[in-house]
This record gives C-alpha cells, sequence and structure tokens, in this order.
C-alpha cells in the first residue's frame, strides 16, 4: 500500500477516507464531547477534561488535562488561571486555525505559516446587571489573520471564509446553540 | 476603615464599590479581551493569552499564558492538546461558575460546593461539508450543576437561572455574537 499524502501535516488521504465512511454511515460523524468543572474559591474554578465519544465508540484514552480559571484582580480575582470570556477566545483561535488549515489541506494548498489575532469587546454592565440593554456576551468579536503562503491575496481571503464556513466553535458562537443547565440528578 | 465583607471568597464590598463605580462612569464597563494563535503543523496550534484593556486602561501586568490546541487521532491529530470545541466547553464551565458564585455572593447566600458537567454534541459532516443541513457549531449542549448549600430546591434552581442570566459566556454561545474576520492589515 502507498503510503498516505500528507499537506500542512493534514494526513489528507485518512481525511477524505473518513469522509467516504461518513457518506455510507453518518453514524461516525456523530460526536459528544465533554467537560467537568469544580468551584475552588470565589472567582477561582477549575475544569477537567478527559473523554468524549465520536466514531461510534467512547473514547477514555487520553489523561485528565485540567485548566485554572479565575479573573484578574481588577475583576475580583488573584490572576490563578485565564479568565472565561478568554477561553472562549483561545476556542475561536484554534477552530478557525484548524478550520483553515484543513480546507486548504483538502485543495492541495500548501501554507508555510499561519497566525491570528483576537479582540473581544465586553461591557460588564451586563454581567453586573447595571443595564439591561447591553449584551452580557461579547459585543463583537474581531479576527486577523496572516497567511504565509505563495497565494494571491484573494485566495488566502477564500481561505479565511471557508475557515469560518466550516469551523464548529466559529459557528457555534456567530450563531445561537440551544443550551440547557439544570440541577443533576433532576 | 472597617475591612471588607467576602462572602464565598468574594470581596462583595469591592464588587458593590465596582458597581457604583460603574454607574457614575459606564466607561469603566468597557473592557477588551485579547489572544493571539500561531499554527504550528496539521490540526496542532498554539493559543497565548496576556494583556487586555478595561477599567480605562491598558494591564500589561500578567505573564504571557500558552495552551496547546490539537485534535484526538480519531481527528487526524496527535493529543498535543485538547481541540477547540473542548476549550468552548471549558469557557461556559468557568463563566456559570462564577456568574453563580457571584449571583450568591451579592444574596448573602453561603454556598460549600459547586460542580458541574458538560456535554455538547456535534455532528462532523457540518465541518468536513458533507451535508449543508446539519449545524455545523455544536447542535445543544447540556449542563448539570451540583450545589452545596443549605438551601432550598427552589432557590438552588433560582441560582442556576441567574447564572445563565448574567454569565458573558453563555450568552455569548446561546445567542449569535457579531464575528468578524479578515486578513491582517487590510
Amino acid at each position: 500500500m502507498a503510503e498516505d499524502k500528507y499537506v500542512n501535516g493534514v494526513n489528507v488521504d485518512q481525511l477524505m477516507r473518513t469522509i467516504e465512511q461518513i457518506k455510507n454511515d453518518p453514524e461516525i460523524a456523530r460526536f459528544r464531547f465533554r467537560a467537568t468543572n469544580r468551584w475552588v474559591e470565589g472567582t477561582y474554578n477549575r475544569a477537567t477534561i478527559k473523554d468524549f465519544y465520536g466514531a461510534c465508540r467512547e473514547d477514555d484514552t487520553r489523561s485528565p488535562m485540567t485548566f485554572e480559571i479565575d479573573e484578574p484582580p481588577l475583576l475580583l480575582g488573584a490572576d490563578r488561571g485565564i479568565n472565561p470570556v478568554e477561553y472562549l477566545l483561545i476556542a475561536l483561535s484554534g477552530c478557525l486555525t484548524t478550520s483553515l488549515i484543513a480546507q486548504a489541506a483538502a485543495r492541495g494548498i500548501e501554507i508555510r505559516g499561519v497566525q491570528s489575532r483576537y479582540e473581544g469587546d465586553l461591557d460588564l454592565r451586563g454581567f453586573l446587571g447595571i443595564s439591561e440593554e447591553v449584551p452580557v456576551g461579547y459585543q463583537n468579536i474581531r479576527v486577523y489573520f496572516s497567511i504565509e503562503a505563495d497565494l494571491p491575496e484573494e485566495q488566502k481571503e477564500e481561505l479565511i471564509l471557508l475557515a469560518q464556513r466550516y469551523s464548529p466553535v466559529f459557528n457555534s458562537i456567530a450563531k445561537p446553540v440551544p443550551v440547557s443547565v439544570q440541577l443533576d440528578g433532576k
């Protein structure tokens, strides 16, 4: 058997095989991701990631990874971790980057480097219940990409459009996602 | 001067002073959070958090914190970090927890412990461009809270409602946020 072809470090042959498998059996495409969180003190809490479900089976092979979450002193914390809205920008950054690289790889476009920066505006009057008029969440988020590749500007523009279109986190933020919150065991 | 009062590790007096200051000058409430990301290889990239703007000034006091982002082998990665949609659940977990604790603190309600777990359903046919009908982002997210406190069930229910209402990340996911993506320097 010939070796798999890689573009941008992405195994394009595995990607194409996965797409064919899913076309035959959409159940393979159903994933369930999970996190747990334990409050420590004040604005300080800790999240853990371990198992997930996907491709018709539970995956429990990863060691647990923990993440510290806190606020800066200005927001009543002690910087024992970065804050939740910063984790949201990390999620967005990882997803847009991977989405861009995968779209380029699927088209055989070689990329040398990708950097991006993220800015999100938040008006604390929402969180603090001071105003009902300002959004509680981010008012808006701006993303700026730098792509190193032998490509005309318009093809770079097309790549960042594709990155958005097929990014799960971008679409989870730009479009509403139903989130249900309840007491455990109810 | 009397010492500040703490509830659940939250400086409630500082919280109330902040609210009064913001009522007098809403500019204090305007925050801007930031992240940067650099692609490494394939599905592997790295995000960095450092500075932010808030309370009318730049804050550059924190050391840079980096976060590794990758996919499991099943999704063409090598587990060099957790994946973007898992970071989204971390963001949500930290925000709902802090929001719940702050709302309880503001009402003088003492909490002994809070744990929560998160499940998000994702159909990869969106990301892979196989179906235009399934959402590219999370189809839905379920959150389950356990609260240790001397409170009747209905007051715990009220706390998880308040946590959602005033959580910036919850509102950034449950409601649409405008996200603009462009090439840097354009």
